[in-house]
């Protein structure tokens, strides 16, 4: 079980702390994604330096490998496998499923559907869901809900939520262990939609919620206003997530919304790809304007890459495919997030929350 | 400059020091290819960490990319652009030029080649090669010497022996600085002439010298002999390193012979594709064996990732082209070599070089 304090508010900002057995994590925070029991390049060590709390598994693909019943056999948890002895949320596994389109096939149990890896038939439902998270061990598990494609008529959003409804409300009657278990409210980008799925999830008494099934392509004002809208009425005392996102800009606006946690890839896809993020912005480290620059990434950071090399080198790095690339990038792209989220506390704690925005004037809406 | 000092002899084998300006290195040891800039997936601290004293620059490939001058007017020095403030020895560009086959031109003056990266046309010469290694600010330079293609005849090794003399002697002369440099003896599998090249280079007085042209497609036991024949008339009072090998063992054989030092990219390539360095042997980490084997990769190993994580573990990293496989793998196979070298050196200092061949029981000649 978890348990989760709120220290100070200002605002619908929260500074607040999730108590796990794998120790206590002070919110707002950002959890990096271990897609497959790794967050691509960096080391569990290399996380803490850089100030990581939490980290995120995928239940499908530690499903297809190396599998749950291998995992719970062989190490005990994904804790140990992966060597981090932090707490770790893991998703339901629905986002991926049902991202297979025409490879999945939704019923009222669940979902059947092929791997991507060797087409092999699987299924997946809540009652499976919860038993995959609860075999990995993690710390808080996620209810296992339907993400409808976008766009969507309001009625076959309706059927979407009430089928989610009952799913979740599956979960809760599946869990064996004594893992938090987080529900997810959908409902689109429609205030009146959303309310009324989250008013069914907070009945259903879960120990964190979640905001699901945004940043899958609507507008950003869109997003922003559901978040705005809608985080404030989520339970109180009960951490709130906002799944999948996002840009810098993204987590100071929902963190004023009241939101406590995120979880995203972009920190790590980004840093693979050259794109650093940056108080200023973001930069692309091929580009040949850093090719002799002998600064940090950012001088106002104190992460291992910023300690330790120069643009030049980094850029050297990108260009020539070498794997270092993709690690002194990550690593830096971690930092910036987790000092954003702890900044974004800090002010929270000083009542000057509304001031965060200031650490991302650089990015656009 | 540098200073060697042979610590202690037991027969052919000797366990010294080299004192650079970059600190000093106990011998026997290895050094790990940096290649282009970057001992791939290893940062500094964890090459530190896995007992490494010094580190291989390819001349070649710095040249190109990012260029010797960008090096040294943005960073000073390779050392400072890849943030390892130890020792660095770099080639001298010729073996990756001479490989490079029909994209080159020899001619008495030097090399015209063509970029790999680019096709440009480029010229390296031993004057040329000099102020390259100077640019970069290696500790210990190599001189640029003739490989010639295997197999050849006797005349021919004799012309290019005779060539690679009047160059090594220009390379002496075009030395600016003070960092060291060591001399190449080249001659094939012939006794003979190896004996004839040892003496010619050996009378231009370098600060050490290099056995070159050896794992270059001969039969092992050419190898083993020429190494074992010539090593020990090779100047007593100067480092005597064995380019481009090998296997540990390789490593312990050519060190009972009386080699200090060795370069090879062998544990970093091939941990790469999987393969790990253990006292039992090699072992394939993506083999099914291990799919559930919760034992670290070698008992005996202290090495992080031993220290941190199951063969399990690294299987499915490996599996999954993770890469923090590369990272991991690489770690372990670096630290195997640098703990045999440093076993080897205090067996020396024992007085008991010869059961060093026991640490290599397992993997054939």
């Amino acid at each position: 079980m978890i348990r989760f304090t709120v220290e100070k508010r200002d605002g619908n900002s929260r500074a607040g702390i999730i108590e796990t057995p794998h120790g206590a994590v002070p919110t707002p925070t950002f959890m990096p994604v271990g897609t497959k029991g790794s967050v691509k390049g960096v080391l569990p060590q290399q996380l803490r330096e850089a100030g990581v709390g939490i980290v995120l598994g995928n239940t499908y693909h530690l499903f297809l490998r190396p599998g749950h019943e291998l995992v719970r056999e062989t190490f005990g948890s994904l804790h140990r496998m992966i060597g981090w002895d932090g707490p770790i949320l893991t998703d339901s596994g629905g986002f991926q499923v049902f991202s297979l389109g025409p490879l999945r096939k939704i019923t009222e149990e669940g979902v059947e559907f092929r791997s991507h890896l060797d087409g092999s038939k699987q299924f997946l439902s809540p009652e499976r869901s919860i038993e995959i998270q609860e075999a990995l061990g993690a710390d808080i598990l996620m209810a296992f809900d339907e993400c409808p494609a976008l766009p969507c008529s309001d009625d076959e959003m309706v059927a979407s939520m009430e089928r989610t409804t009952r799913w979740e409300s599956r979960c809760l009657d599946a869990r064996k262990g004594d893992a938090a278990l987080f529900g997810i409210v959908q409902g689109g980008v429609s205030e009146s939609l959303r309310r009324k799925h989250l008013a069914e999830i907070a009945a259903l008494n879960f120990d964190g919620y979640a905001l699901g099934g945004l940043s899958v392509g609507e507008a950003k004002e869109d997003m922003y206003r559901t978040v705005a809208t809608i985080a404030p009425l989520m339970p109180d005392d009960r951490p709130r997530y906002l799944m999948g996102v996002g840009t810098p800009r993204d987590l100071v606006t929902a963190i004023l919304s009241g939101i406590d946690m995120f979880d995203c890839v972009m920190p790590t896809r980004n840093a693979r790809n050259g794109q650093l993020f940056t108080r200023s912005g973001t930069m692309n480290i091929k580009n040949k304007e850093f090719e002799r620059d002998t600064r940090p990434i950012d001088e106002r950071c104190s992460c291992l890459t910023c300690r330790s090399f120069a643009r030049a080198y980094l850029n050297h790095l990108y260009r020539n495919g070498e794997i270092l690339a993709a690690v002194l990038n990550s690593i830096h792209n971690i930092h910036y997030y987790l000092d954003l989220t702890a900044t974004m506390r800090r002010l929270i704690l000083e009542g000057r929350a509304a001031e965060g925005i200031g650490l991302v004037a650089a990015y656009d809406r």
